[in-house]
């Protein structure tokens, strides 16, 4: 099925700093936009900009052919889908809901199975790329549910992100991004290893950067956050609170898979101490304190 | 100082996967090469190159003014640089030697102060880049030593390698490359457990690589490894057996300098079942056979 601009409503729920530019690059592009987050003031820009507002889910869920979702942790999302005032029950048959939030897997197939029992298509369709990937409509979307919903959905996905990968039915996006944070976590620790390393042996940061960052030891963090390490920048791009949250649903998940991940266990206990001390509104750079002396 | 071609006379000693590429950089610059090997045969191809063979490090010694070491454990170092025919011995003064290993680096100071004691120039000048970046000359090396003695070997590295760096005082290349394996170590737990959870959640591998490698979870070992991964390849680029001598290397020092590395540890205990298992002539990133169940 194709969408007509001149017929489809889409809808976002959750206006945060990621929400916020993504519904912006639905913006202006001939579909009406109406839009609902909890406090009403994140919204104020989209609204001037043209999007609609609207007084609850339930009153956005009526109007809409397309919702999109981008919300904080999976008890968020549950309430924006389940209950009387949720997104399922208020949606018409045949439209869809889209849930680009990092959330459970069983919750990603818990809401497709609702939604298809009432006739409403549901993706899960999780991000990577952060807030200047979201801005720059540059965000990777991994997706999960049925080809044909999958290709419905497809232009709006274009309007957001450049690397859209449909990984296999409901769920298959959430576990696909569960697979990126897992990465992360024990990766961040090598990272942070690394460079405690250095602080010790007394080496100049930037030039172990430079010796290593083109080799076999290079990654995304290595290149992006030690530098901001070594100039003392822990503000976050990425949330350590967030990234907890993450690792605390992929270790769940792996669990209830029979998967052992003691590399993802460790950098998850080292964020909650991270977290305990004060750390939980760092970026994920910030784990570097754990181990440095400075 | 200059080294002139015509009265430099340059040794190699271990001629194994990667020296065999790096001494033949060496070769045919005008620079007369002796070299020198535990298994004579190793040395064939550089002999018949036009490379002298030489019949002990003591002969070799003897004939040079820049001599390059390449060696597999630090024991192996110990037994080239010292005792009565070790090349520290038989080096004459204004010589220099140059280790290349990955070794420890307080044997690396050990060496750079005797060598010193008998006016012979040292560095340490680890390198990473693999097989690959030895054959292609584009290694990366990390130097320690002095300013003056770097200055005068670059011209001999820029044989061998692109990035080419003097960290610091003597110690400091074996430093860097520890550094370097740290973060390889921890990041390499972070990829297995992934995809070993893609495995268990029923994702085809190539689509999840397809969607989180050019982001934040990124790296070296992702792109280039995991494609062996799923080929089912464990053959060895960098030998299981040789990362866990890094490691081992890297915590000693480590502790020596009261730091912790939880995640290297971790990292170093989940290789050594590898190996333990019969691993440790697999390249590194058979990791994952810990983790699969296939």
């Amino acid at each position: 099925m194709k969408l007509s601009k001149e017929k489809t409503t889409i809808g976002f729920v959750g206006i945060g700093v990621m929400g916020k530019s993504m519904a912006g690059h639905l913006l202006g592009t001939g579909y009406p936009l109406h839009i609902y987050t909890r406090t009403k003031k994140s919204a104020d820009d989209l609204v001037a900009a043209g999007a609609v507002w609207a007084e609850s889910v339930k009153a956005l869920a009526e109007k809409c052919d397309v919702v999109f979702t981008m919300l904080g942790f999976p008890p968020d999302v549950e309430a924006v889908y389940f209950g009387e005032q949720g997104l399922l029950m208020n949606m018409k048959p045949g439209t869809y809901v889209v849930d680009m939030s990092t959330s459970r897997p069983d919750l990603a197939m818990k809401i497709f199975e609702a939604a298809t029992s009432r006739k409403v298509h549901a993706l899960d369709a999780p991000v990577s790329g952060g807030d200047i990937g979201a801005r720059d409509a540059r965000l990777s979307i991994m997706v999960g549910g049925d080809q044909e919903t999958f290709d419905t959905v497809l232009p709006l996905f274009q309007l957001m992100g450049t690397n859209i990968v449909l990984q296999g039915s409901a769920g298959s996006g959430q576990h696909t991004k569960m697979c990126n944070q897992i990465a992360i976590a024990a990766g961040m620790m090598g990272v942070c290893e690394a460079f405690a390393y250095a602080e010790k042996a007394g080496l100049d940061p930037k030039n172990v950067l430079k010796s290593i960052e083109s080799g076999a030891a290079g990654s995304w963090s290595l290149s992006n956050l030690v530098p901001r390490i070594i100039a003392g920048d822990f503000a976050p791009g990425f949330y350590v609170k967030h990234f907890i949250k993450d690792m605390a649903i992929a270790i769940e998940a792996a669990d209830s898979m029979g998967l052992d991940v003691p590399g993802l266990k460790l950098a998850k206990s080292l964020y909650v101490k991270l977290a305990e001390a004060g750390g939980e509104d760092y970026g994920t750079q910030a784990l570097y304190k754990l181990y440095s002396s400075k």
